[in-house]
């Protein structure tokens, strides 16, 4: 790791040690252990693939990839604002919804301010607040859930930003309507709270919260993505709904031409292959049931998930075992940097992937 | 235009006027004046398309789209690197050079700090500089020139970063070596200095400079773009050269899946395409030739330009000759913008384009 230059920010020179690691790629550890076939349930991505009606109609405009994106991202926000029954001025979209959560920080938050984020969560939301300057308040969950009372303490009248994930990732919990309503009462004037529904998709609890109806009651930022359960990962698109205030804050930091043509087009698209979402969902309830009793038979403790992978809980052995897993080509996210030791985080795959990863596991940990 | 939130920062708040306008799209026009023929010569974009190497390597890979892209763009960095001469520890790559602008705001500007910057220039510089809360020094060009030697009296020792385009856009005039080496000479200790050259490839002046070569030297940022020369500005992809330590700094800043996995690839498979590159750059060249022929013949002023592009003086009725050429389906840039009143910009386009411009421009101002 290169030394940060002296010439940085204080916040950014302070963040050295501070790396973002992702999920390994299948080539590297068929290359490393010759292996001929690997399967990678590392990174919450869709096993079934890409949305097919979003490839199709990719593969047709690759011949205008000279022109630059529409800047405005006009035809995905009248579809999306059609479909959420919002006003298109309500929705802005980012490169990933990652980006999104960039923006929001660049729009609202200055040097100095706090920013409150759970731990452990997404990594990104502390990372990034780090790297604005932000005093960073981390509050521990609570059973491996948020614990949003505690996190409506710790606000302050310097906190500008909270984060929230609903679902959580990684531990695949959720925060319940009950518990974000009496959250968002009565917040102090100056702030933002940020609800990142990544997961949203894959939800079917009945007392998760709508929270998109909250945004013209509330300072509520709900950021979406179609990298899950639309498969395109790959292709960085996400976007938010808020009131339209404060997407104009977001769009006054917004570069034009942050999203990328293909995935404008590839969005559009994904949105009306409604066989395709179900089809995911359908592979997520299934493998979701399947896995957690083929888990608990092992013994092992699974956190209540809501979303497209399970926390799992290995014991103090568990970085041995995904080294392990890793030698019989299956691919699962080590906790270590989330500080959850321990623990493993298993995407939900096809059937088929399912049981070679409850295979691999049963000889890893039998 | 939406009031920004009272919750955003005040740098943000006081930009609600600031937005930036892209180029007319062709199917806008079609659809305004009823035009089945519409060319758009408005967005410096490579009038050739695509490279095709390129769109052939994106075809290859739309199914793995569910996959999130190599956050450390290993391929193309190695590639870049060889290419280049330098380690890839000196490459940072971005969602278009226009994040790694953004990107070298966030890593060293706090607010209050200065950001020097020629006006005008490309819009982004002092937009994004002033969305990170930086003050914003604007030195004027000299003869639609950059004016150095000036910029260089302005840098103080509040000056955190200098934006030099170079080409610059929209005039097409660039800085000469000379004028670079006597800029960075003996610059204070704080200051970074960003080289855009997002037209790098069109230059074929003997006393440009090759930046990169300062890299070591000098605490440069050098910024190169696929969008143009190899027209992938639909796929947002652009790279930069500095020093490791520079380097570090915007990794520290940078999300991880900032760049698309297909431009990754398609840039990968663009820097192979060399017969691309050499048509693209004939076509240039004699596009330039041509129309400064025909421009000067018609009596206009046309400002010296090393780009795919040309700065035309039309005079007090400007802007109403650009509404005329688009009506006559004909897009170019008008330069209110940029506060360069009687200019337009036209970038150069195929030679059955340009014949078309020239016809369309008679017309109108003959």
């Amino acid at each position: 790791m290169t030394t940060i230059d002296t010439r940085a920010r204080q916040a950014v020179k302070a963040m050295a040690t501070l790396t973002y690691k992702p999920g390994k790629p299948i080539k590297d550890v068929q290359r490393r252990y010759k292996l001929s076939s690997v399967i990678k349930l590392a990174s919450n991505e869709n096993a079934l693939g890409p949305s097919p009606k979003a490839v199709a109609a990719l593969r047709k405009t690759t011949g205008q990839l000279h022109r630059y994106p529409d800047a405005a991202c006009a035809e995905l926000k009248a579809k999306l604002a059609k479909r959420l029954k919002v006003n298109a001025s309500q929705i802005a979209v980012g490169n990933g919804s990652d980006e999104l959560l960039v923006l929001a920080l660049r729009a609202f938050v200055e040097p100095g301010d706090e920013v409150v984020v759970a731990e452990p969560t997404f990594l990104i939301y502390a990372l990034q607040a780090r790297a604005s300057g932000a005093k960073v308040m981390r509050v521990p969950l609570n059973n491996l859930r948020y614990d949003l009372p505690l996190m409506r303490a710790v606000v302050s009248k310097h906190t500008k930003l909270v984060f929230i994930a609903n679902p959580d990732n990684p531990t695949g919990s959720y925060v319940t309507k009950r518990e974000l309503e009496e959250f968002l009462r009565g917040l102090p004037e100056q702030v933002v709270v940020v609800v990142d529904e990544a997961y949203y998709e894959f939800v079917d609890a009945k007392d998760y919260p709508q929270t998109v109806s909250y945004v013209n009651r509330a300072p509520v930022i709900v950021t979406r993505s179609f990298s899950k359960a639309y498969g395109l990962a790959g292709l960085r698109i996400g976007y938010c709904i808020a009131r339209p205030s404060l997407i104009a804050a977001l769009e006054a930091v917004r570069e034009p031409f942050n999203v990328n043509r293909l995935a404008q087009d590839a969005a559009v698209a994904a949105l009306d292959d409604r066989a395709f979402l179900e089809r995911t969902r359908r592979m997520i309830r299934q493998g979701r049931a399947y896995l957690g009793l083929e888990l608990a038979q092992l013994g092992l403790r699974v956190v209540p998930s809501v979303a497209n992978f399970l926390l799992v809980e290995l014991g103090p052995k568990a970085s041995q075992a995904a080294q392990a897993l890793l030698r019989r080509g299956v691919i699962v996210r080590e906790m270590s940097a989330w500080k959850l030791d321990g623990f493993v985080r298993v995407t939900i795959g096809t059937m088929p992937e399912n049981r070679r990863f409850i295979q691999a596991l049963k000889e890893v940990v039998g």
